[in-house]
């Protein structure tokens, strides 16, 4: 593509973006498309010879688009926000346009160091340990698999790595602990990383969902007692069904006592340590050996960037580092500085720091907070409205800006209250188990999201709760 | 950011992106700043209030531009080429701006949909078997994790996912076979997985660094002989050093009499097959069980971007599949719906596919054809002025775009005539080892690399190689 052509069809994107933000409101948020729909609308066999570009951005919005759940929604109150701003999305089309891969320092310093300084600002910004350090991954899951496999070797003296699990782990049978809640990726990591499901162990929860220390305890000492022997503990800050708190200073004196690693998922609620009114979501994680949250959750950065630490970087580069001739070059040699492909599972790795450098400037640290405050305030707001109406009820109280809650009734009615909304096209939620009952969850983190929005969404609710109970 | 103020600075960002295209030759390849120069310029603690985007835009341009290694630049020629076009900066741009997460087909229909066709489509156009179903992942690495964990399951019933690597491999030992120039992922990932570094066997490789298949049959054989457990072969076509094509059809032959997995990394070379005069490179592709390639090395998609493929989904998907009750819903339960959550390691995914098809459509076959051929021509004629002059020799005949070459001389001459170049900024070349001698690497497959720059590269060579003659 010529300079002069890119530069006019890169015109027209950045207006339809701009449009499409502008406007987003008007999609139906869960699209609705049946399966096969976009895929019949396109040519099974690939173009001999290049097309227009008017076309393909003509198919763009024509075909794609319709097919599209809107996560940039107003009324996207599904699962976890992944929420997005101007200023990430022009981070993300530079790093694209530089396409470096910042496998090494040398491969573009710039992407180095700059990601080492923004995730010292966001250890500052949260409040985390001054000996944490940091280094964006894709997801929190791989995040887990990362604190696995550093808890695996540490606990063996890099046997596993060295000799495989077998032979690595004659000691006992290595267990992994995490609540009942506990995202199921630490399940997915364990098989990959080679300890197995059945040594996942789920803790107890307490009825705000949350770990409980006393059981995880337990279940520790009775596996110690049965020669089985505990590697790692993985703690949530905010669970995926109901965003409950793990309490960390207990659990971390456990991990202490009986020498785990202790790694903390705060995937989705790490962002509202930004508010010193939050922050006591961290407390304990001073003792932590990993930890991660995501930006690409709740921080206005666009999908994919997981920001994880480690209070000791030398576990980490030891298990992943790899060095074949190719790789070497001087400044590694030199020792002077960071060479992030030690610092993660795949070796290449693209310029996330851009989008996260320029989301922190342009928002500012109070910009940040004033935003996670007003959507903590919305899904407060709605608690107490479903509080207030005697046909729901709430599951669990909201620690943040989750809410679960239900129709007072069973799950077929809440399932097809779900339904219902949902094919709606106005606004988006969806469900888990708590208390083995059908729960539905309003998650409030879009950009774009205000008071009107959450009102309407209730208002909604009302509606079909209403047409249900006539029907 | 206000969407006015969105399309104002997007209109910028376009022009300077058009621009930094059109001028990248001015910059020198290599960034010449020393470790920290980049960080210093910045303030170590974070904006309390927000800041103007001129300023982050122009500090972007200032202190972060000159810390990049362009890796646009029509004389880079270092390890492997991570080309970039206009149609996939713009796809990853419309990417950035749905900000979705394709975890399950419901969460975005158009990109799971997508995705299947582009893949489908990249399966007819490289000429794959028709079985092959594919999926997009960040990187081979992390392709040959997933080929690792599946081969891992498949010879064990799907043991070491429920009881953990000792208690499902009672059977003995899990081998993993690669050659001696299979890339360094593989024992990083062997060591994630579990099997340890020293059950990943080093298969002999010929004259072209090929790898031997009659010695790769003999030492599973032997492993066999004592009790180990031949589990899976990573067959390279590309390898990283030289890019020698592993023979696939005797491999793939000796995998099937004893029942391995095969994995093939065709990452790099991959690409060269959508030419029908170097598919040679996948005879014997046939039986393989999975295969990946990166579109983001030499396919113009920007990083990241690796196509993997599977003969046998059911595998991929039993390994890797998780289905908690936030993330059950009626298109899942109905089985007409692919939620590619269960092809990978992470559980969120980003709408990658939408940059790969942008690029197929503005490129078409033929287009990309034309471009791959006209690398591959350009390496060969660097070959043969390195033939030609008695100063130099080539290291291994280059089978595609990947000249390695040296000059006739010691180590130390042929690292301080690497380092002299690159620290020139002309161009920027990385070496490797073969017949354990420094061997210095050019590598074609830049997007604007035309004739020219390779003849300066070498008219650049051959006058440093003239100054340290009489140095």
């Amino acid at each position: 593509m010529e300079r002069e052509t890119f530069r006019r069809y890169g015109h027209q994107v950045v207006d339809w973006v701009a449009d499409y933000l502008e406007d987003v409101e008007r999609y139906p948020v869960l699209s609705p498309v049946v399966p096969g729909e976009v895929q019949k609308q396109l040519p099974r066999e690939p173009p001999v010879t290049g097309e227009p570009m008017d076309k393909i951005l003509a198919d763009f919005r024509d075909i794609i688009v319709p097919g599209v759940t809107h996560w940039n929604h107003p009324r996207f109150f599904a699962y976890f926000p992944a929420n997005n701003s101007g200023p990430s999305i022009l981070g993300e089309l530079l790093s694209a346009a530089l396409g470096i891969n910042a496998m090494v320092w040398q491969t573009c310093p710039a992407a180095t160091e700059l990601e080492e300084l923004v995730m010292d600002w966001l250890r500052q910004m949260l409040g985390l340990p001054e000996r944490f350090r940091g280094v964006i991954q894709d997801t929190a899951s791989t995040g887990t698999l990362c604190a696995l496999v550093c808890a695996r070797e540490r606990v063996t003296g890099f046997r596993v790595n060295a000799h495989g699990f077998a032979a690595g782990t004659e000691g006992g049978t290595l267990r992994v602990y995490t609540s009942q809640e506990g995202h199921s990726s630490v399940e997915k990591d364990a098989k990959i990383a080679g300890f197995g499901a059945e040594n996942v162990v789920r803790v107890e929860v307490d009825e705000a969902y949350a770990m409980d220390p006393r059981d995880l305890e337990q279940r520790i000492v009775a596996d110690q007692r049965t020669g089985l022997r505990p590697c790692c503990i993985v703690a949530t800050v905010g669970t995926t069904s109901s965003t409950a708190i793990d309490p960390l200073t207990p659990i971390a004196s456990v991990a202490e006592r009986y020498g785990l690693w202790l790694h903390v998922d705060a995937a989705m609620s790490g962002t509202a340590a930004l508010c010193p009114e939050f922050r006591y979501i961290h407390d304990g994680l001073e003792l932590a050996d990993s930890y991660c949250f995501n930006p690409h959750k709740w921080m206005f950065t666009n999908f994919d960037c997981d920001c994880f630490y480690v209070a000791d970087r030398g576990t980490l580069i030891e298990t992943l580092s790899i060095l074949p001739e190719y790789l070497r070059n001087k400044a590694t040699e030199s020792g002077a500085v960071i060479d992030y492909r030690d610092w993660q599972i795949p070796l290449g790795r693209r310029f996330r720091s851009l989008k996260l450098w320029f989301v922190i400037r342009h928002y500012g640290v109070e910009g940040l907070r004033h935003h996670i405050r007003r959507h903590v305030q919305l899904a407060q707001s709605f608690a107490s409205w479903v509080r207030e109406d005697d046909r729901f009820e709430l599951v669990v109280p909201p620690p943040l800006n989750l809410v679960c809650f239900r129709l007072r009734g069973g799950d077929v009615a809440n399932q097809e209250l779900l339904d219902r909304l949902n094919r709606s096209g106005d606004l988006y939620l969806t469900h888990t188990r708590l208390h083995n009952r059908f729960t539905l969850r309003l998650s409030v983190g879009q950009t774009y999201t205000e008071s009107r929005h959450v009102e309407r969404a209730w208002k909604r609710i009302q509606e079909v709760a209403a047409e249900l109970e006539f029907s």
